[in-house]
């Protein structure tokens, strides 16, 4: 066993967190804004100081490569550089970071791998300013439809292709990941929950990544003044809305207590304080491991009344995903690997998406998780203390050279 | 008796419906920008070619006077030109156009009047871009804070003072509104609800206006990823709010069936599909007559509990008006007019708050209403026909020309 540098890591932290700094411990680096390209651009001057070569994709997925000593396809790891608006230091960077000490370390301890090394960074993994999420490793593999992607917009109206070309990161079609040229896929990142810290454990290997649907919901009311209108004669979306929330709540309540689901997103017109409300929207995002009860809510949206408080309801999918199993054999030699550095760790499925659960569908792959303070994350506050990303990078580099044995 | 005309009144409608036309048979004519400036151009250029001086004071509130026979305080009439997003073709500039076809049936009758007679269109009435409504007609007549008001911000961040000194509209503080300078203010309105309607009556002579309070509450949740916090273990604000807001409409629900409230403006941070709200915002918007009931409306606001679902909650007034009476004098000479024009009409207040409450504090002052069809304001959908606009432009007339000989 091998170990990786805590001050170096630390350093790699504190650097990337300038860029997008909101001022209150956390960042807005969201896909192709000016803090996201600074992050990318010192993630290619570090990766080739190391003598790594740096090539993109013609979606700007970005992959340094340290090479290998024979013939083989390539073990990568690495995650995503761009945050949700008002995000913590830890999501999908340290994924990436961890990556880049990784292979740091190989360089610096002299280490020659028979397999060549690359860190990868996955582009608008959040989806925060181009919906959907996991779009990049979305696109490469499959799960989603191009020309549907390049037209995906933020809120000022540009497209995702426009803000794409404008980067400067597009790249060559050839260069995407594919399943000849990599033998595994590793991603390191925080629990984004409180599961590892509340039962003591120092690191997490994923079983897999649970299910989930999303769906929006619309109220459409009347506009009309606020001053004129008798109550009874009133056809108000919010508050038509705020039955349908509830409504779920009720509902979803009473299936497995393992459930989870956020109604994240709201917006509304016209949105003025003398009018009533006539169109209100809001999405539901609902997860668990079991396919079956990710039913049971479908089931639920199915039954919300079609009106409340005289307001026309409507709902719609957006997308889903099922619950994605790792590969059992990296599985294995990520838990082997754990068991030998002597730390405490349990195996769990992860809530969140994650670029690996696409990935994990052309090449063998893995993810480790180490703990987040108080299960804070898409927030400020998220935090992960140095010691325990250090011992998750041991993890990852002790596997990674573990399986360039095989 | 004498009447305006139909078609000079229907020319003025259809001509100012295409400033901030939105192409569903409404307009957005929000405070300063092109369209309401355009507006304005339009209105300064129809009165120029009636041979009426046109000034506007320091908050660009215009005046266009025509000159009377004998050295008397003018008798005015008018109303607004700017718009709530998405808005109608009658609420605000109808009071103006029928000001200005008096004006015109004037000038065109070769009638002379003892007194001046003016027509005014207030700045910023909507409040729709820049908060609070009825802004100008608050400021001349002390109602509202100057500097606060100039503090005042649009979406993007442009201060009223801005938008103001941008416009070409800003003249002398001295043009203001003055009480010895006016011996009566008129104020024509579409009613924007549906009472004239549904009773079959042709016009509405004013008693008053109803009081309101204005408030806001805030819930504060914990931003967290959606897919990893157990529910039990959540902070959502969203959730909270809708608690809220239940609350609110079961309690004022138990008052007097006149009280109206509105919960019309709402947003929220961070408001990702992904992420559990943290932050929401509401107004709350309150009207009746009796000030009794606005009180027992707050007394329900001081009881919402100061936290729904683990989140905190807070409010805090806004604004607040007390009901006002108009001047008796007035109201009576112009309900005298309507019985000898012979049309049904009845005397009621209105809910929705205008410039010719806060006028009524410095010059005697009065109302009429013509009907809105279906009760629809505040809307595209608002409409009044051309007959229902023509008679309430009568009524002014000849209320105006009565008054005259006063």
């Amino acid at each position: 066993m091998i170990n990786c540098s805590k001050e170096r890591l630390q350093d790699k932290i504190q650097t990337f967190s300038q860029f997008g700094d909101t001022g209150n411990g956390g960042i807005t680096r969201l896909c192709f804004t000016e803090p996201e390209l600074q992050a990318r651009a010192e993630f290619k001057r570090r990766c080739e100081a190391l003598g790594m070569e740096v090539k993109t994709d013609d979606v700007a997925n970005m992959y340094a490569t340290l090479k290998g000593t024979e013939d083989l396809p390539a073990i990568a790891m690495g995650s995503h550089l761009d945050s949700v608006i008002k995000g913590g230091n830890y999501d999908g960077v340290l994924g990436v970071l961890t990556g880049l000490e990784v292979a740091e370390t190989i360089v610096k301890e002299g280490i020659k791998t028979r397999h060549p090394i690359t860190v990868i960074a996955w582009t608008n993994e959040e989806g925060s300013r181009f919906g959907p999420a996991m779009m990049c490793s979305g696109i490469i593999t499959g799960k989603f439809d191009e020309a549907t992607m390049m037209a995906s917009k933020d809120k000022e109206g540009v497209t995702f292709k426009e803000a794409l070309e404008a980067s400067g990161y597009k790249g060559n079609q050839s260069n995407r990941f594919k399943a000849d040229d990599y033998k595994a896929f590793f991603e390191l990142h925080i629990e984004q929950g409180p599961v590892l810290e509340a039962e003591g454990k120092e690191v997490a290997v994923l079983g897999g990544v649970v299910g989930m649907v999303n769906y929006e919901f619309i109220t459409r009311g009347q506009a009309n003044h606020a001053g004129t209108i008798p109550m009874p004669m009133r056809k108000d979306a919010l508050y038509a809305m705020t039955a349908v929330i509830q409504y779920l709540h009720d509902e979803l309540d009473k299936l497995d207590s393992k459930l989870v689901y956020t109604t994240g997103e709201f917006s509304g017109a016209p949105n003025v304080h003398t009018v009533i409300p006539d169109y209100v929207r809001i999405t539901l995002d609902s997860r668990h491991q079991d396919p079956e009860v990710i039913k049971q809510v479908v089931d639920v949206i199915h039954a919300v009344p079609k009106e409340m408080h005289g307001c026309p309801v409507t709902y719609r999918e957006q997308w889903a995903r099922n619950t994605v199993h790792f590969d059992p054999a990296l599985v294995n030699l990520a838990e082997e690997t754990v068991k030998e550095l002597g730390y405490s760790y349990k195996v769990m499925y992860a809530g969140a998406g994650h670029d690996a659960q696409f990935i994990a569908d052309i090449v063998p792959s893995a993810m480790l998780f180490v703990p987040s303070d108080t299960g804070y994350s898409h927030c400020e506050k998220e935090h992960t203390p140095v010691e325990q990303c250090w011992k998750g990078c041991n993890v990852l580099l002790n596997t990674v050279l573990a399986l360039d044995k095989k």
